[in-house]
């Protein structure tokens, strides 16, 4: 990271760290990367916490055959393997409250006419609380097992599955003073809205996405404000905010900050 | 073609065609690429007929969004498609004695926490008849539309598929003549085996892949000799025939010849 900073000529003399820059508290403000606030008609999302995720890399381990002459019998599919497990992921995760998804896939060798005797993929596991997470991991563990151990039993050389853990982030839960002070400010922003409840337009949301907000709130007083995003798209280049919403998370957040320094040396 | 030969310097002068350079039969030695000779314990198939088998390019259309804040029930997952449509393919394939296989798997954009907007697939569906294929095709158009639409019903904007044929070789019988010659010669290189009944050694078998005898077949009475190989491995670096198979095999061929060459001037 150093070199690469030195040789576009950003590295700076600042110590990156929080002793050398430290912080009171960290708010952060960013689209909602999800649809509930934009399909509520909502205006403010109040972050208290962010979901805990796991990261792995998965292969699967089969035999290449030739797809016209091995019998479904004698087939260790690692592709067909990755398919039924890509189902049960949804219906373990689902069955908890969470999610589990994958993004990226490779199947080799690759050729239309030969069963792929090796897969590997990726899977995200989020779930509100890191038990959470923990249980559909080792239930997905047992039932990805299950069906490698099916997949070639008729050969007696049955697929198999390795697990590689990239990332774990557990759930944070963020700070109770910071939070007020982003509920209080939103409340006070949308005051003038034109309904009924104004209130009504500000709700309390757990992010499903990672922030710099998970790693600050290890050091410092911490939470979020999300506004809504077109479609609930993110890193996509759909990805849309208007200017009113823009314009309603600047004036959240700098009210927070302001309400939260007044706390602090009240 | 031409100018890749030309390139090379392999263009020769003989035209490439049935009609220049003419052929009374064509008689093919292969080894088996499949499972069924190798674990009976037999020494020659005599091939009757190639099954039929269409090669397609299918794409998913969904909807990336974000892995974390997406909820199932707002996606519109290609690859949690793909997955359902690869289970569903061979329960169908199965149902109906045919084989369906995927080798040849892309997911877009291709990013751990992005669910994949897009994805495409090979899909290489086998039977024994021409019809039951396009019967096992026409079952998976209608099941892979069904598992489009429920994967994004919720937000409105269902997955669809588009299909591709790239590749279309209907099932192929081999000539009575050449199935009786290779059958024949077969029976006879076999006679001395050290076993009660040597016919057993010898069975009628159909192809599950392809060969060049399917392009013969249309011009010229065609069979083929197939051995035993180990595993039923092929286009694998593990492909092996042993020294005797490959002698009986090249023993059945040339007999097969020769018996044609007889009855056709007998």
């Amino acid at each position: 990271m150093k070199s690469a900073l030195q040789n576009i000529g950003y590295l700076g003399k600042v110590p990156c760290s929080y002793k050398s820059s430290p912080m009171a508290a960290h708010f952060e403000l960013h689209i909602e990367q999800g649809p509930h606030l934009v399909s509520a008609g909502q205006q403010v999302g109040v972050v208290t916490a962010v979901q805990a995720y796991r990261w792995f890399r998965l292969n699967v381990i089969g035999r290449d055959t030739h797809t016209g002459t091995t019998a479904f019998e004698h087939r260790a599919d690692a592709l067909y393997a990755f398919a039924r497990m890509m189902v049960r992921a949804r219906e373990v995760a689902a069955g908890k409250g969470c999610l589990a998804s994958v993004g990226i896939i490779e199947a080799k060798p690759g050729s239309v006419n030969t069963v792929p005797g090796e897969v590997s993929f990726s899977l995200d596991i989020r779930g509100p609380e890191t038990e959470l997470v923990a249980e559909v991991e080792k239930e997905l563990r047992r039932g990805f097992d299950e069906i490698a151990a099916a997949e070639g039993a008729g050969i007696g050389k049955p697929c198999r599955v390795e697990w590689t853990l990239d990332f774990d982030s557990p759930a944070v839960k963020f700070h109770d003073d910071c939070i007020e002070c982003v509920q209080e400010s939103a409340h006070a922003v949308v005051a003038d809205a034109p309904v009924a409840d104004t209130k009504s337009l500000v709700r309390p949301i757990m992010s499903g996405a990672g922030h710099d907000s998970v790693f600050t709130s290890k050091r410092v007083p911490t939470s979020m404000i999300f506004v809504p995003c077109k479609d609930g798209l993110s890193h996509h280049p759909e990805e849309f905010c208007s200017a009113d919403d823009c314009a309603t998370g600047a004036s959240v957040i700098l009210q927070a900050v302001v309400r939260y320094d007044r706390k602090r040396f009240a």
